[in-house]
C-alpha cells in the first residue's frame, strides 16, 4: 500500500534538473489541478502539477536571489490554499532559503508565520522539531539572538508547552514528559547569572501545574539533552533556536524533521538547511526528507480522520 | 614514574567524610606548609595540606551556603599564592559553586575573573574547554544571556582567536585549524537574522588574517560542532557559554576539562558542575578530574621546562 496519495508541485524544469542531478528518474502523472489529485485511481505513480513560477535564466544554483524566493512563495501558497480547499490533506516541503524568500517578498520573521498568517491562525503555534522520538519546541525562533529576551514571557512558555504537551497527546502518548530549559549559562546559578529563569520560568512551570499540564524544568541548557538522551524526557521546550538546534543537529543531523504546530492543517519540512555547498553535486542526504514525509503522512491520515468524524456526528 | 609530586589542599574532615562516601582511603603523607612539596622524597604518595577553612556544622551537603564559598576562596587564593611563590607548578580544582562563592565574597562573574585579578593578569584571557583534542574557547562566559552583546566586539573575537591559536601551536600543533562560530541563528541568515556576522566577526576574521592568524568562519552554531566532529577543525571559538557547553556536554559529558587559558600558571578543572543531586551517593564519574589532572601535569611541566630555560639564558 502506498503511504499516500502523492502530488508534486513545482516547475518542470526544475523537477527535470533535480532528476538529473540525483541521476534517479522518477515516473510521474501529470495533472491539471489539485482537484484532479483526490479521485486518481494509481496512487503508486506520484501526481505532477507543474506550475510556471521561475524561469532558467532567472536561477543560478546556490545563489540567494529574490526570484527563486518568489518561486517559493507562489508553491507555498498554492499548496496552502490547496489545502484549504479540501484538495490535499498535509505539505512537505524540501529546505527553503528565508534570505530569498525576503527578498522574494515574504514580510514575516520565517516561512512558519507566513503560513500562520495565510492560514488565518490567531491561537499559539509553533515549529516541533522532532528527532527519533524527542520533540522539541522554542519560545522564539527566527530572530537575532539580542532580541529574545524580548520574546520571553509566561504567556510564550505556557503556551508553547501545552501545545507540545498536547500533541504528544495527540500522538499516542498520553503521560507525554515535558520539560523546559533555562535561559541562562547555569540556569541563572540561583540569580547570580540573569534572573529569566526565577521570574519567568519557574512561574509558567507552577502555572502549568495548577493547569494540569506537569512539566518539568527548568533544567540547565547545556545538559537538558543528556537527560532527553538517556530516555527522561519526550519533548523539550528550549527559550531560543539554537539552544534545541544546536543539541539536535548533534543528536542526528540527517534525521531531523520540523514540524509547523499548532496550524490548521500538517506541514512538515527536513530540519536542515539547504546546503549551498553541495548543490548540484547529487550527495544530499535524503534522510530527513524522508522522514518529514512520512510524518507528514501520519499526521494526514489523523487529521482526515477526525475530519471525518466531525462531519460524521 | 608518578606524572607529577601531588599535593592535596583542604580541611582534614572535608578529605575523611569524602573518602568515606566514595569507598576508597587514601594514604596521604601530611605536610606543614607548600615549602615542603617540592623537596619530598616519596612523591609516588600525595602529600596533604590540611587547613581549617570551614567547620562541619557549617556545611549541609548540596547546599548552597557563605561558608562554603568562603572556604573554596580562601583555598584557591593559598594554591594561587604558593604557585606565585614558586612552591608550586599547576593547580587542579574540583567543581564548584560559583553561587556559594559570591554568597562568600566572589566579587566577579566567575572563578577564572578571580583568578585573574589575583594573579595581576591585564592582557586578555579566556576559559578553554578541551575534549578528545577539540579546544574550544568564548567570547563570554558566566553573564546573563541578555548581556551577550555587549561583549561582542572585534577586539574580543581577535584576543580569543589569537589566544587559542597560540595555545595549540604551544602544544605541538604548528597549524591549528581554528574556527569561529556565528552569533545568531542561521549565521544571521546574510543579515536578516541579526547583523553580528556582517558589522563583527567577519571583519575580525578578515583583521586575524592580516595577522597571520588563518582563521575560518564564522560558521552557522548549530553546524560547526558537526564539522569539528567530522576532524575539519581542532579549535572553536563561540560567542557564548551554552552555545559551546551544549555541544562540548553532548560530546562528551563525562569526559570534558576546563582549561584556565592566558594566566601565568596552569589552573584545569573539570568542566561539568557540582551535580549536587547525587552528592554524597559515591556515584560521581571521575574521569574529567583525571583529565584535567593529567592536563594540568602536562602543562606545568611544560612551564617548568619554560622557566628554567628563561632562567638558564
Amino acid at each position: 500500500m502506498a503511504l499516500a496519495n502523492v502530488v508534486l508541485v513545482g516547475d518542470a524544469w526544475l523537477w527535470e534538473d533535480g532528476q538529473k542531478v540525483a541521476g534517479h528518474p522518477v515516473v510521474t502523472q501529470r495533472v491539471a489541478n489539485f482537484a484532479e489529485v483526490r479521485g486518481r485511481s494509481n496512487v503508486h505513480v506520484p501526481a505532477f502539477l507543474t506550475v510556471d513560477t521561475v524561469r532558467p535564466d532567472q536561477v543560478t544554483k546556490a545563489q540567494t536571489l529574490a526570484a527563486c524566493g518568489v518561486s517559493v512563495l507562489t508553491v507555498l501558497d498554492m499548496c496552502m490554499d490547496a489545502t484549504l480547499a479540501g484538495h490535499i490533506d498535509a505539505i512537505t516541503f524540501a529546505p527553503l532559503n528565508k534570505h530569498a524568500m525576503k527578498m522574494g517578498g515574504l514580510r514575516h520573521e520565517d516561512e512558519l508565520h507566513h503560513f500562520a498568517e495565510h492560514l488565518g491562525v490567531t491561537s499559539y503555534f509553533c515549529e516541533f522539531n522532532t528527532l527519533n522520538g524527542l520533540w522539541t519546541s522554542r519560545i522564539s525562533s527566527h530572530v537575532p539572538l539580542k532580541d529574545v529576551p524580548q520574546y520571553l514571557d509566561q504567556q510564550r512558555i505556557i503556551d508553547a508547552s501545552t501545545l507540545i504537551y498536547r500533541s504528544l497527546q495527540r500522538n499516542g502518548n498520553a503521560t507525554p514528559r515535558v520539560a523546559v530549559a533555562g535561559f541562562n549559562p547555569h540556569n541563572g546559578d540561583g540569580g547570580t547569572c540573569g534572573r529569566e529563569e526565577i521570574d519567568i520560568i519557574q512561574p509558567a512551570v507552577a502555572k502549568l501545574a495548577e493547569m494540569g499540564i506537569p512539566v518539568l524544568g527548568p533544567f540547565p541548557a547545556d545538559t537538558i539533552f543528556l537527560r532527553a538522551r538517556d530516555g527522561e524526557l519526550d519533548a523539550i521546550v528550549t527559550m531560543y533556536h539554537d539552544q534545541g538546534q544546536i543539541a539536535i543537529k548533534l543528536m542526528g543531523f540527517s534525521q531531523g524533521v520540523t514540524v509547523q504546530g499548532g496550524l490548521p492543517i500538517p506541514i512538515t519540512t527536513p530540519a536542515h538547511g539547504t546546503a549551498f555547498d553541495i548543490a548540484g553535486q547529487g550527495r544530499a542526504n535524503v534522510d530527513a526528507t524522508a522522514n518529514a514525509f512520512r510524518i507528514a503522512c501520519r499526521m494526514g491520515a489523523a487529521r482526515l480522520q477526525e475530519t471525518s468524524g466531525l462531519q460524521a456526528a
